[in-house]
């Protein structure tokens, strides 16, 4: 079966001047995906499902482990694991293989899981889900992205930052960053928040520039943050995550439109 | 000193009907940082310098390891590296760190460099410059997003999704692929020319829908890639790494103009 590189999932659309309405709305999937080299967990990164054992070739040759085809005996999913999520590359055993040089070349994501459930699992060990009252009129929404761009010092010179911002519930800016890496932007409003005392962020939003990941997601749950904001779409670990954190999660946020992907509750509308 | 958010680069700008000119753009500053706890490396991260010690601290909240502005005794750049690319995190003797769960969940670059120059040495001891004589037209750059966009089954849907794509001088698509993350995107083209035995891609070109980072570089010189075109802008560690890796660097291609960033001598103009 082939994976669908969508997901299908329930939204409130909004357009300023109209009535929200439910519709249906297609999402990027997104899943864990654990690369095992001879049975030893080398990577887990959040991908979209298809193509796996590209992904792992190419991650293994980018790392300089793998040069050509013959390097590979066998990929194939682990059988024990029924997600999928599991991938086990075997390699010539001619191959040398470096593990203690490749942890510290590893491009990993945040998450230890085998499939969107166990990692979000995994998260709430750590962080559990937000509880908030907190209530933001969705005009309010609306006026964010004009505010985060008329906060970046260096997007109109570059167009390569990404950026982040924490606003309160009436859209007040309280802190913007830049950075080449969207977690980064991320991480720098939250450690922000934490060096100047103001966690935590229960009665905010945080605002990204481009699209919301699990990862984004995962970061503001540490921060506490009841709502967060996206310019462009949202994928579909970051939907599940955020309905089973109780996170309001916004995506196409734009001038006169938004949409809102989970727990819609805390928005009202005119 | 405050950190410079872009760094000013000579480029080659190009719109079709007109003459290229030489012409300096700024670009995004992308630099390495190592976050040290009590002297140990926890991660590198490829960032935007300004903010560290935000930029650490959200990190290690994401993290789990630290809760509250206390738990941190001091923050400072590591006096023996001039790069003031490593940032050394104290923490209060009562916080437990699990360096075992941590190194498992790390969000890490591909560098294990303190500084852009070092990161890009580290690269290049696995994989040497490109050497390609390829030249392509200028108008067949312009041609590949249309192209791109052409071959997306997903993005229609979603708005969500990176997309990479191989092709030849010519501009045939050999391969496209798409992904929630940009560096998956490119691994899956890059393991279906080494599946395919299609490798090296010394004559052709990678495409990607987003921005040009340091680590779309460095996976392109995996695959002995001679030029890589993004939609989108370069970061300034791109830029370097092209230049010394003798990669010709496209950013901003659009239907009609396009930036050159390196080695413009690979593309003829009308």
């Amino acid at each position: 079966m082939k994976p669908a590189l969508f997901q299908s999932k329930p939204i409130l659309r909004w357009k300023q001047g109209e009535s929200p309405s439910r519709q249906l709305d297609a999402v990027a999937a997104e899943e864990p995906l654990e690369i095992q080299v001879e049975t030893r967990p080398v990577v887990v990164t959040m991908r979209t499902p298809g193509h796996d054992p590209e992904l792992a070739a190419g991650f293994l040759l980018s790392e300089g482990l793998i040069r050509c085809r013959e390097d590979i005996v066998k990929m194939a999913p682990h059988v024990r694991n029924a997600s999928g999520n599991v991938l086990g590359v075997y390699l010539d055993p001619a191959v040398e293989i470096d593990f203690a040089s490749l942890t510290r070349h590893v491009f990993a994501s945040s998450s230890c899981g085998l499939c969107g459930k166990a990692s979000i699992q995994s998260v709430h060990r750590h962080f559990k889900p937000v509880r908030s009252r907190v209530r933001l009129r969705a005009a309010t929404l609306l006026g964010l992205g004009a505010k985060l761009r008329g906060a970046q010092t260096a997007f109109d010179h570059t167009g390569g930052l990404h950026a982040a911002a924490i606003f309160d519930a009436r859209g007040r800016l309280v802190v913007a960053r830049e950075d080449v890496g969207r977690h980064n932007a991320v991480d720098k409003v939250l450690g922000f928040g934490l060096l100047q005392g103001l966690l935590p962020f229960d009665r905010h939003i945080l605002m990204v520039s481009g699209r919301a990941s699990f990862e984004i997601l995962q970061k503001a749950l540490a921060g506490r943050i009841p709502v967060i904001a996206a310019v462009s779409a949202p994928s579909s670990l970051a939907v599940q995550f955020a309905e089973e954190s109780s996170q309001t999660l916004v995506g196409f946020l734009r001038e006169t439109t938004l949409n809102i992907y989970s727990r819609p509750e805390r928005v009202t509308f005119p």
